[in-house]
């Protein structure tokens, strides 16, 4: 059995690094705050015993050595990244139950027959490089490493000179190697656990996405004298478009997700009538007919908010991410392994993007979910039960091992 | 007569400090920038015979002796700060036409009665510091010292640190002593002098200003799995007020003007729902009784974006200018003025904001507005033709003779 004070303790002390006012983490994915979490991580696995590879996306790969190390090894992983307002368990959760899994099975010596490996992906919120689970994304093949390694930030630097200057350029290849399974615990991020009194959350799919980047252009004007017919004002066109996302979410009631959580104006000054702004839109639907449906309402609705407003727009979808199955196996073993224990349980499907969900197209993938408090997260008062997230990793425990001594 | 030649040399070298790409002007209030176009200022004063005086908020006099000394001067002046994506003219035009007077006199060697002083009034655009007009506002007795120096950028610095750090925090005391006359030159900023296709507006009045300062706040919340109806999305909130204000300036056509200039999101993330928004209402009507009503209909629609989105709503009025009348007398100088040369002329309402509003509750005040480009101001691409710039100088220098020697 898994110690869950142990894994307790380690998400305290991890979250200590990046340790925000109102309880939360800022651990932005490439800074030095992320290098600090990522550096506590490799030594608590070199005492476990572990050994460490990089690739060169900076995912990080411990390695517990398999009776049979010539078998492809398990995989359990996610994030050590956060957001800048964000919790203690997203992401880090996921990493630190698998580092509990190899410190249970080293307490009692077992040996299991493939090898079990715990990974760290880079970049997994997508905040401060978009789009989200790139790293996961480079190792699945679904981008190419030019492109991983290029993402910048709004300061224009990119992930590959960030990753040389924190020392978390590997030389490893990224990706192209068998997996016999991977698994990934995470906090639901959603309501659904907490308000059904579930503890494990059996993860059978996980919805699409597709972002964007729009920026509106118009004309800068000072906003005493200009009348408001000549005005070509982007901010009053942006406001249509937040709102049309904002309608076209609602409209695809209830699984529909429509969001814009980004937004900048120019040049952001009292009394200059805003020349351009840019925004993003993030939408999310388990069912990839509807969110082709959404992204033509969207194209539609922005378009109609540029004439209006006399301003130019530029539209581009930066990423798409299609709505996945997770593998049949993995996922019945995450149940049985739910079962076997009395814990309550519901199958569900994931609301957000998980790095599982780029894994499940080079290896067959499962995950588990447990509840979050007032289904809350990207927030600095996220959290979690120190007991459902024991339950969850004791879960991990055993499908692991179902898979690894397959 | 003026040398509209000369006058236009010292504009475009003035230009050169903090230019921007699109052949605009950066030079925010108080930065090492604007230091540089004092000391230019400073520095050909002292080249034209004048005393240089800096009072406690950063202002300059520059002072040409009268035949009478002991008599209050007649002043002229406007500001040197620009908006970030700024133009050559706003502001900078005021203040080297009033170095074009004195140095006209000077080459004629004309002994004028009263004293000439060119003042330049610190952070007029409010831009980087709220609100606008701070420094001639604390000079006319309308803000004390402290609100003026204790003013803050985006970055926390105050009014009072940046003066000293740029070395133009002066020993003068702020106001308290008689002029004579205060006359202002300035673009019109608004496409009314262009349209009729007249060289001088005189203006007669200007229209009253209210700025607020609004903060959203919702809950920060993870943009993929948190369902439509749970959200408290600040942004969408935002948008609703954004429109709002656009709405309100439409509906008090056609002298209303109604912008929101500044928007900020928190967390500022691509999938996070946005937990606080800032931002900024500019309202602006001849009749303050408009004002009044656009006042009440703001905190109407700010109260109902905010209830229906379930979000907690902060609204104040940081400013209140009301509308202005200009001297009858100085309105009637630049007006003759005007006449004399055969210059067309109408009179006209500033839309703008000028340090001439304040410096009216103070002293008999007029000013003489020039046409600029399609009536396009706060953007890099201001422009006003030479002739127009030349003829607006020898109006203000004619109605500034006029007063000094009345
Ligand atoms: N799990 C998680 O927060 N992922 C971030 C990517 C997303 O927006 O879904
Ligand atoms: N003239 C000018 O641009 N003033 C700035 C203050 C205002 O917004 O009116």
């Amino acid at each position: 059995r898994i110690d869950g004070e142990r894994l307790w303790g380690s998400l305290m002390e991890m979250a200590k690094i990046g340790a925000t006012p109102k309880g939360g983490n800022c651990r932005l994915a490439l800074t030095d705050l992320d290098r600090e979490g990522r550096d506590l991580f490799v030594r608590w696995c070199r005492e476990a015993g572990c050994s460490i590879t990089v690739d060169r996306m900076g995912n990080i790969f411990a390695r517990r050595p398999g009776r049979d190390d010539s078998l492809p090894p398990v995989m359990i992983g996610s994030h050590l990244d956060t957001q800048p307002t964000g919790g203690r368990f997203d992401g880090v959760y996921g990493v630190l139950a698998g580092l509990e899994v190899v410190r249970s099975l080293n307490d009692t010596g077992y040996e299991v027959e493939a090898p079990i490996e715990v990974a760290v992906w880079t970049n997994e919120e997508g905040s401060r490089f978009a789009p989200a689970m790139v790293a996961s994304g480079v190792f699945a093949g679904v981008f190419d490493l030019d492109y991983g390694l290029s993402r910048k930030d709004v300061d224009g630097k990119t992930m590959g000179e960030e990753l040389q200057r924190i020392g978390y350029a590997g030389e490893a290849e990224v990706g192209g190697r068998p997996i016999r399974a991977f698994f990934e615990a995470h906090i639901e991020q959603g309501p659904i656990l907490e308000a059904e009194d579930k503890v494990i959350g059996v993860v059978t799919h996980a919805q699409g996405q597709r972002w964007y980047e729009i920026t509106l252009t118009g004309q800068e004007a000072h906003a005493g004298p200009t009348p408001m017919p000549r005005r070509k004002d982007a901010l009053v066109g942006a406001a249509r478009v937040v709102e049309a996302v904002n309608r076209i979410g609602l409209a695809h009631a209830p699984f529909a997700c429509a969001t814009v959580g980004m937004l900048q104006v120019h040049p952001n000054s009292r009394n200059v009538i805003p020349g351009r702004v840019f925004l993003t839109v993030d939408f999310r639907h388990p069912d990839d007919d509807v969110l082709s449906a959404m992204d033509a309402e969207l194209r539609a609705a922005a378009a109609e908010a540029a004439e209006r407003g006399g301003l130019e727009l530029a539209l581009e979808q930066i990423w798409y991410s299609p709505p996945i199955a997770f593998d049949a196996d993995c996922v019945a073993a995450v149940r049985r392994a739910a079962g076997a224990n009395g814990y309550s349980h519901r199958d569900i499907v994931s609301g957000a993007g998980h790095d599982a969900c780029y894994i499940s197209r080079v290896a067959p993938t499962g995950m588990v979910f447990v509840p979050c408090e007032n289904g809350i997260s990207h927030n600095e008062i996220e959290n979690a039960k120190p007991e459902d997230l024991a339950a969850g990793c004791q879960v991990l425990l055993e499908a692991v091992l179902e898979r690894a001594n397959a």
